[in-house]
């Protein structure tokens, strides 16, 4: 009887532990990291991720915004479970999916020149100036072509790295921006008009996972949350 | 008569090459280039760089939000004019001056149980689960105490490397989150309610320059409209 009393602890710790197995084995319960670029870490994967947690008390997340490098480096080496980018259709050391395609966008404070057309041209950056996209990013290089394309110089007024800057700076009033629909839909759009870029310049939205390893439950449960809310951003 | 034809264009050159130096020199025209982590970058500088480039037609902005150890080095180097950055008191190797001085905020989402608050405590926190941020930026090392000092075991659902990352997935309706009050500043509080943070936690917006260079009218410029929007932004 003594004896049993002392042992009895185990018995209860055996439950939980079976217990929490089972969670594991469900995708209830566990550790997911998250690791994104700018433009679906601020908009698609939030809205994913605040879904995916609401049934999942036991779950807790990892979640980190990222150059692309970081990003891919990370799902190569297993340091995150997912990765997510844009403008990346394809990559030797790792899987890449494409979630959703869209276009490049204008966005164009109100008080702006251009503001009240149906579309936005090379030619009417290049009149009225412009924030720029610096020429080491995949962005960069989509606008430069888009002026080559037109034989039209590209000669930013102020010159950023990432989509995201661009997006702020139009919205403080700087002058008009180019950048992906995903960076647009972050910035509020209080003061500015969102018009479509010509010529059209597509932006694909993609998953990265590691090469070889096989999806857990968990990841699964997170996956489709992304699919849905990719689809719901628009 | 022929030889002065020929000689003419130089003098056009010339006239215009000293109209360039002397607006260079009332610092009018030239190019500035501006660094700044995140929550600066974000709301205060875009709004101080709009309203220096209105009347500055012939100024051009290279303009970048980055890390803060790219700052300080971009600075230090002469790569970038002038840095801004938070929670940065003091830097060995560059110039440090105090914009303003303010306070870590909670963001908490419009149905979450604190929401109705005055004010949010670490036991709030630590009671229906929060964001919390990576221990090696000093706002997670600040958040961090804030717990150890009420005795509270930090244990985040969700934890991010940034404030902006904790303020967007707060927005998306993933928890609560204590951030810096410029990165709440850049998100749209549509579904959000911010309330003061108890125990407080001071942060400093600073501005980042080279030492011993003497600063060109154009920083002089752009310096004064950053300490204007400084005040403007809350």
């Amino acid at each position: 009887m003594l004896l049993f009393e002392e042992v009895r602890p185990v018995f209860s710790m055996l439950r939980s532990f079976s217990a929490r197995a089972r969670s594991i084995r469900h995708g209830t319960s566990g550790r997911l990291r998250v690791m994104s670029t700018p433009p679906l870490g601020n908009t698609v994967a939030p809205v994913a991720l605040a879904r995916f947690l609401k049934d999942r008390p036991d779950v807790s997340v990892a979640y980190d915004v990222r150059r692309l490098e970081h990003v891919i480096e990370a799902v190569q080496s297993g340091a995150a479970d997912v990765g997510l980018a844009i403008a990346l259709e394809r990559h030797p050391s790792v899987n890449v999916e494409i979630l959703s395609r869209t276009h490049m966008v204008a966005l164009v404070p109100k008080d702006h020149p251009v503001s009240g057309r149906q579309e936005v041209t090379v030619s009417d950056l290049f009149e009225h100036g412009f924030i720029g996209l610096e020429a080491e990013s995949r962005m960069g290089q989509m606008l430069r072509d888009a002026f080559d394309r037109e034989g039209i110089d590209y000669e930013p007024r102020v010159e950023v790295r990432y989509c995201a800057t661009a997006a702020v700076l139009a919205g403080a009033g700087v002058g008009a921006a180019v950048v992906d629909p995903y960076s647009a839909a972050h910035q509020s759009l209080q003061g500015l008009v969102q018009l479509p870029f010509q010529p059209p310049r597509e932006v694909a939205a993609v998953l990265i996972t590691r090469k070889g390893i096989p999806r857990s439950r968990l990841l699964h449960g997170f996956i489709a949350e992304l699919k849905r809310a990719a689809g719901d951003v628009f």
